[in-house]
């Protein structure tokens, strides 16, 4: 078993189809979900789908406003415990609106999932998370 | 799609073979790590592992040592996204030392991962969530 080094655990966590996002309310209470997302540069950035998950949306929007600490985890699970991994990215999130198709954030979903989106983007709002540490571990070193 | 019932919620998550659970720090700041784990009744159990993951295991134990409010996660992540569910739960940890292979806990998850632990049990400390609220949804419906 070994840890990645920041690149390596940038590379994997960006190529994962899935992430979890950790936030925590102002009481420290964490809430996690599942999101897509896409890697640009030094940040996560995600979006709050078309579909009406009214609950969860607001959930961890609440959130990122009252605490904008964040955590997003990839891992790959296997039977096999010598083939497990993850990469974990650390960060401050921000809340802004989409500025349509041509929002960068929107475009770099679409990149990810065109067979998902399809023709109907998220509409937002875009979570954008500053990566402020990248770390990650394997099983097989 | 459709919101689960808790006990609909608490059956996918016991099935799932691996989860994810979100601490939050003295600070607030949410960590986010992957872990096997065992349902029994309305707790989670988990263990931390032989391996000497040392930097891994303090982390999560010192948050939930500084706050014991923790939410645990498990998903389905599928290309096709009407097939998308999660299951998760939300509770109040506790670290106890383990009791040898006698332990509940440590039965429990060499029962669920045979082929994984072999001959080599976790040795804990065991973390024992107490779940207080089980939700989910699934994009079927």
């Amino acid at each position: 078993m070994a840890s990645m080094t920041p690149e390596r655990a940038r590379e994997r966590f960006a190529g994962a189809r899935v992430a979890r996002l950790a936030t925590a309310d102002e009481d420290g209470r964490p809430h996690v979900v599942p999101v897509v997302f896409a890697v640009r540069g030094e940040a996560v950035l995600m979006a709050v789908d078309h579909k009406p998950k009214r609950s969860r949306a607001l959930k961890r929007l609440d959130n990122i406003a009252a605490n904008p600490a964040v955590c997003l985890l990839a891992d790959g699970y296997q039977e096999d415990w010598d083939a497990l991994w993850w990469a974990r990215a650390d960060g401050t999130a921000r809340v802004r609106a989409a500025d349509g198709h041509g929002d960068p954030a929107i475009a770099a979903l679409l990149a990810k999932y065109p067979a998902q989106y399809g023709d109907r983007p998220p509409r937002g709002p875009v979570i954008e998370v500053a990566v402020a540490r990248w770390s990650g571990w394997t099983a097989a070193g």
